[in-house]
């Protein structure tokens, strides 16, 4: 169901070229004073068009805020968001109506709603819905940064170009350059990463081609204890609302699938005491051990596909004639989402945290 | 909590030194027989002690069903079963009261109970917690066999030993090899690995160090359009259920982390139409698409870490003089408990699928 | 929180004088077409200003579905639909900022909320917030009308005048009388009610003073075996989401708390069969037995108290001074919101049977 | 689902006639000594045999608590506990087989679970499930003593004798006369009743026949805003909780089903001052505004059904032949479980509670 979280709730609904889409956020404390421009800031990043290899459509993301507010403050009641669709090109999808579009929801998607699903730009399966998730996540942020918890994320490798790993960086001293991060187009925590990537993107989108790639997330000073034992692990509830951005196809935590070629003595976070604080050397375990937190910053890893929509030719079946048949997705695509989906992951970590916080 | 599910709803207890633990499983079908002879060796597998590099607790894991049956069938109420420790060492735990033991849960624990938490062989949050689980695990598969659907799984990497993977295997060629694979102590779908492997864990076990690995879990025949569109995707469903288990660090559908490799043309899953079924050429995204099974293969990998019992020296913290202290762990341990996670993770993979399908 | 169902998941939000509220209903079927006239003919019947008695905002309740449509037919999608505020008087609520309105919500929400609770017109306290369950309940419905079941409410009690009971009528027999329920303003089963109440509410209105009373809802040809054994019997459902309408104060099934002047033998349901079909003489039970439908008409009452908002001086306390104040509460009010809370209460039956029978 | 809470989760199973019952409780905070006399004393409150109208099995009611203690003290992790059924005469159930007990839930059971259903003494409808929840209900009440919230339990009527209500009692003034009510067979608050009453329910079961009765719960000292505004009011999860006690028809609260015969101004509860607490006058509302509670005593009333096992000739239906058919149940059953009913009523209101006060 479209509902998740503990002590916030939260129900996302809409879609890509309908009217719009929405999120309620419930359970949210009262006596908040809502930041726009902190918000504003936060969903400026996951728009498109911003740099030439992101799709076309100027969305504007005015969201307006239904209830929950009382002189821009938080009552306690559940805050429901919206955001209209504009600027939806009326766009002929009556031939994608019956070929399937590869690595699209498409054909599942029709068979689980007896085709009455909504195929237009995705619909409720479309990514545009984590614009409401992202909503979500500024207030999460920018609640844990009132409680000195700082989040912060990057690009972590394209293709064969790869960053450096926050699980090396001390948060005191990079305060600096992780602010920098959320004001790029394509954050790296390596200098001169930016303009090679963004050339290697701009090849891909001209061939019709696209590239999906890693990003890693850290949370900073996250209190020692939170997380569950068992079913509702810490890494459980990351991964289960980072499951649903979609085209995420894998989470790992710490060193993650890189853990398997340690052995126990090296993959082992080795405790020491620092000015009578308990931590460890090294950070394999991502901060989360026994599904808890256990003071270290918070690191997780995901695998974004490359985008399904690329203009060039793919096969493919058409669902009512049952024969196969070419497929090309005429428009223009993002070429590389990565860095669009950056706050959305951002998001997961803050309102996973936040759910345990409260 | 230690509650998972939608339609079937498991509750989890118990400790690795207390009196035992346990699962009550709600929501399972009336009418079921149920198969000891099944159940005995789906759990037996999980055992410790069958080779030489794994703990030398005889666990007999016997079991009460304690309700929800009536002349061994399900009666539609929720049945709870329990599994009693015997064997059980009364080891000397006083010097781990202290001191942390690395990549353990003691100190989160310690932390987020405040030194209630029962620290001996782990607690409730011993990698035994997995029997429960692992026992509803069965009566899933069982029940999904039925409707024929067939899970397996397999070692897919020890260091750098690497095995194949399901995402080449057609399930009709392969059928006598897979129902080999649970028969086995360490099962590879390569031949020869098995004894290379042993050797190796066994090295690793002389010198009281351990290792972890790769596992790779296949279902076939899954029906297209399980799942749900965002929050309650089929990846947030096996991942929440997944990271449960401990000591499992990583998560990956398809190709997994492999996918940010590829470009969308050569990621993308064409489709083709055969005996007027829709499949897929390639399996990149592991039978899911847009948080939908979409009729292929469901494969995901977990990342298991190394064990973190070891007998070599470790450097720690003792939590109530806060100095650095250094830690040996006496007792014999598990020297790569990858081959006892396998039922766990296929009961993840079981119990996902029998949630959404009911 | 504010959701509730476990097949259909509600997430309701809103206040009384902000811009308005609304609700997301997660998990209703595909391919379902909106029936808007049904749905303006079901929402209508809980308006204000209908007769002299009730209070005299115009509220035009015009609403806009957001989500989880294409061409006016359910996608499976979540539907997300608003209610805008209009004709909101901005009335002078300063003195009511201090003085605690009796058998209001004010003073509790003062202090849960630490003041940030938005008081206006009940703010998200109001009995308005029950038009979004209105809404839902009507797609509820008329699902279940096409699946043959059928509900009804009446008026059971406003102050002595008493009516008939279902209890006693028999679906086939009473069709068109039942059917003319929906029609009347104050409707009632016996047939020269209406008038006598009418005069009676209208006396109590001119005084200043309200009153509340007895709703009695029904389901006819609910099939066997709907609910659950314990927590989630079919009384729990129902009057979980029965007792979330404001101004509940009782909820009974069957003969209600008059079962208790009956001995077993009178009290207990005999069987008998009739065109084989298994049926009961009495209903006692209002057609649930251990939290099952039994497939007799689910019958519940539920006690509606007096309107709290009325004209007469009232003794209160000023929570800022501290001390004890008279309070007249200016503006028309409800003498009688009894008739409006009946599509509610048709709702909740109708959304707790939903959510069992999908 | 068998599955009730938030904060704590509780998972209940068992039959009356098998192995036994159980209950696990999630979420209990860790560092709780665990008080096995307090325990004791409240489930013997609920125990047979204790007067001569109650059924004559006489179960020892020992539990095992299996999991989330050290030392008697709660680690925080889940708490099992179990109840095996002991001195179960293996009696007859063979002619129940098909013959439908009115009023039981045979019949529902029976459609629902495909005759799978263990009928056995009830089996998982039984009211003896009560037990787990009596055990959860006993830690949570002690937890609630400790936080100086008192719940206490008295018959409200029996047939037409009526007691007194805790709505006219003050705590203070009452206490000695309140911790008397658990320790009586029967307890009332007005003094002669204990003996009349004994003697009605004496005559009845000499009859054969049986009777149920209104029971009246109060929780003092509760703090302000318990509860939330709409779904998950204070009132939505009592009610929830309190249906799922077998036997239970209708719940209400404050002046229930009697404030309709009220009018405005005296339903309403005014507010005064009184040593600068807010207090209301009346308590018609029974603590709870806009489900939250304001601090005045919680007080709910439940209609329990008169017992539908009777020794008296019934008439009912062979489900198997499909025809009338008269039933005798023999055996000795309980004329009236009112009293049995208390420390079940109390748990409903110390679960409700707990679970909001975390």
């Amino acid at each position: 169901m479209n509902i998740w979280g503990n002590k916030i709730k939260l129900s996302i609904f809409g879609e890509s070229h309908g009217f719009g889409l929405g999120i309620v956020i419930d359970g949210f404390p009262a006596g908040k004073k809502i930041d726009y421009e902190y918000i504003d800031k936060f969903i400026e990043r996951r728009k498109a068009a911003k740099t030439k290899f992101t799709s076309s459509r100027k969305e504007r993301d005015k969201y307006e805020i239904l209830s929950g507010l009382k002189d821009d403050i938080t009552t306690g009641a559940p805050i429901c968001v919206i955001f209209r669709n504009e600027n939806v090109k009326s766009k002929d999808y009556s031939n994608l109506q019956n070929i399937l579009r590869p690595s699209h929801a498409d054909y599942p998607a029709k068979i689980k709603f007896s085709s009455f699903n909504d195929i237009r730009g995705g619909g409720h399966f479309s990514g545009r819905i984590t614009l409401a998730l992202t909503f979500a996540g500024a207030l999460a942020k920018k609640y844990l940064e009132k409680k000195k918890i700082f989040i912060f994320s990057h690009i972590k490798k394209i293709l064969d170009i790869v960053d450096d790993s926050f699980l090396e960086k001390k948060y005191e001293e990079n305060i600096e350059k992780f602010k920098e991060l959320e004001k790029k187009d394509l954050p790296f925590l390596k200098k001169d990463l930016e303009i090679e990537v963004k050339k290697l993107i701009e090849k891909i989108a001209q061939q019709g081609n696209s590239v999906g790639g890693e990003i890693e997330c850290v949370a900073y000073n996250v209190p020692v204890g939170l997380g569950n034992p068992f079913f509702d692990s810490l890494e459980s509830k990351i991964s289960h609302l980072g499951f649903s951005v979609p085209s995420v196809k894998g989470i790992s935590f710490g060193a993650g699938f890189d853990i398997v070629d340690k052995l126990g003595l090296d993959a082992n976070d080795s405790y020491y005491i620092e000015n009578d604080e308990i931590k460890t050397k090294t950070n394999n375990n991502g901060g989360i051990l026994g599904g808890l937190s256990n003071g270290m910053p918070i690191v997780f890893k995901v695998a974004i596909k490359p985008t399904p929509s690329i203009s060039l030719e793919q096969e493919s079946v058409n669902i009512k004639t049952r024969k196969n048949e070419k497929l090309k997705i005429s428009g223009r695509h993002d070429a590389c989402i990565v860095p669009r989906v950056l706050p959305a992951i951002e998001s997961v970590m803050a309102l996973a945290l936040l759910d345990e916080i409260l």
